[in-house]
């Protein structure tokens, strides 16, 4: 059963109890368009049915709703930043500033982050370039779920890379991607659904290959892209622990299984090396390299001739990254929000709570 | 049937060859260094296995040996090399250098390479940053085998990326792998011995996925990382056409479909967009992030972690990124690089032409 909100009325919300958590006005904006970003673009796993999760992680101080970020180490191109516990839906955002900010002045901006917390989707910020004419790059650690190849232990989380990229009369190429075969929010719905999982999704505790949804529940975990070494687990286990040094061990937040939970009430790890979770962003003006209209021409030259590419039989076409998320965001922005009635119930107990009404 | 020849006694015979083209002293060591990381390090699919095939391409005067490459774009974190058709071997050395001369002066650099050649392998560039206590990255396009998920057709290269990060007391973390999900050198091998390939490598003509290891010589594809769609292939597609878009879009090297092929016998595609073929170079130094010795203390902590984290029966260890090409490269430095027969006759005959004796 599914009630759908607008799009608005959504944010309204969002911003409502981000503020009464003791956001300042504009991070309670930031915040719900970071979020709310996830549910237009359909990545409903990282939406708004999150934002609970994220009062509760105030509620246990995990999260500091008034951080005071700023930046620890820098050169020309590069910086550390501090998000003092903050909100990753504030922090990655004011972190990405700071990478356009360096783009600007020297052709790029690379910034790594320590000391936050879960930032929605990569791709909201690595969006954020699109409109400086620049690349943007989003990278985010996450608590461990993944087994690297050979492994039964949980060591890497789901740790997403975005590129996003401009393009000119065609809509902006924009890649965001878990290092994992499948998403968590993927295999959520099957558990819901009480349904198999392809192999090559999850290991039980042992490590055997499971099609079982809930094996991940019973000590299992979810498998680097590639599913086994045969079918080059390796290398999703590489690209997700790039991920993980980049946003962890060039910031001095924490790495490996070391990385806090989002849910507040699983304890964090002993012994933590670094600081709150990790984030790497990065931008690269176009006109660094070449020309920002001829980078944009053969980058619409690039999007015809691959959505033109001949398909298998019972496709329509080839389609380019981020196709199906922004004809979601189209659709949701018309036609409204879909959420689940456990989501709405949960909410309305939230807004009841603290005094905001759904 | 195998050969053993000495690592110096390959460098030399190489070295010679590239000379007796035209190559400058300079440019025919790095040449065989870079071409010869391959054989050491047990990627002998680019090695000196090719060494005729780079001779054919100037041969067709595809291949320009003593190249004026210069840098045609510049801020003071990015560049545009042109290499001037000279041999990747050599380019992407010369690009790299000019990265981290950028990451020497503000913490970062970022070359795009345009009219250039095969490099050998991605590696052997990104580690030239590991002895200045940079991060290193390298990625290139590469004529199209690959079809993006739901095509029959070849659109991509196996377009490889590779990430080598310094550590401590450990060694290096160097991750380098194709895009997709088995290296064509992977298949090539199955091919000689006749034997199937596993499902998710390739796909036939129509785009069903073939166990056929000869399908790809018959009309079908290699596949991206993942297999298909079920298993994340777009995920593989999305990461292969970032390296080509970073490696030639931003350069204005061609790009896709039409990337020139390595064989000299197979003509040049039509109405090509750009120039050569195109790779993309990065360094990062640790030091624009935080103390280098920190860094490394955790990247230390961080690759004893998983390398003892707990095995799958049958296990010895959860492998660091790079320990089996560096254990290889170890070996085949102390008991010689093992050649196939044919491969022996190959550069006798290279060597007969052109007055070098192997």
């Amino acid at each position: 059963m599914e009630k759908i909100f607008s799009y608005a009325h959504l944010l309204n919300f969002t911003e409502a109890i981000f503020r009464q958590i003791g956001c300042s006005s504009d991070d309670a904006t930031i915040a719900a368009k970071t979020l709310l970003s996830a549910d237009l673009r359909g990545v409903d796993s990282h939406g708004v049915a999150r934002l609970t999760g994220y009062v509760r992680l105030w509620e246990a101080k995990r999260v500091n709703a008034a951080p005071a970020m700023k930046v620890i180490h820098e050169t020309p191109s590069t910086a550390v930043v501090d998000g003092d516990s903050g909100l990753g839906l504030v922090v990655a955002p004011y972190a990405m500033k700071v990478a356009i900010e360096k783009a600007k002045n020297v052709g790029t901006g690379w910034v790594s982050v320590q000391n936050s917390n879960h930032f929605g989707i990569a791709g909201f910020h690595a969006m954020m370039a699109l409109e400086n004419d620049m690349i943007g790059i989003a990278m985010t650690n996450a608590s461990a779920l993944v087994a690297p190849t050979f492994s039964t232990e949980r060591m890497l989380g789901t740790n997403p890379i975005c590129v996003a990229i401009p393009a000119g009369k065609e809509p902006a190429f924009v890649a965001d991607l878990a290092t994992t075969t499948a998403a968590n929010g993927k295999l959520e719905i099957l558990q819901r659904k009480n349904l198999d999982a392809p192999t090559g999704w999850i290991q039980d505790k042992e490590g055997n290959i499971s099609t079982d949804a809930h094996a991940l529940k019973n000590g299992g975990a979810l498998l680097p892209l590639g599913g086994d070494r045969e079918h080059g687990s390796h290398k999703g286990y590489a690209l997700g622990a790039v991920v993980d040094i980049f946003s962890a061990i060039l910031s001095g937040a924490n790495y490996g299984p070391w990385v806090p939970p989002f849910p507040a009430y699983v304890p964090m790890p002993e012994n933590m090396p670094g600081k709150g979770i990790g984030h790497f962003l990065g931008a690269m003006r176009i006109d660094a390299f070449r020309k920002a209209d001829e980078f944009k021409e053969h980058m619409d030259n690039w999007i015809q001739r691959f959505r033109n590419a001949k398909t298998v039989v019972g496709e329509q076409s080839v389609l380019i990254p981020g196709d199906p998320e922004r004809e979601m965001e189209k659709e949701r922005l018309e036609t409204g929000i879909p959420l689940l009635q456990v989501v709405v119930e949960d909410l309305q107990n939230l807004g009841k709570k603290l005094g905001v009404e759904l």
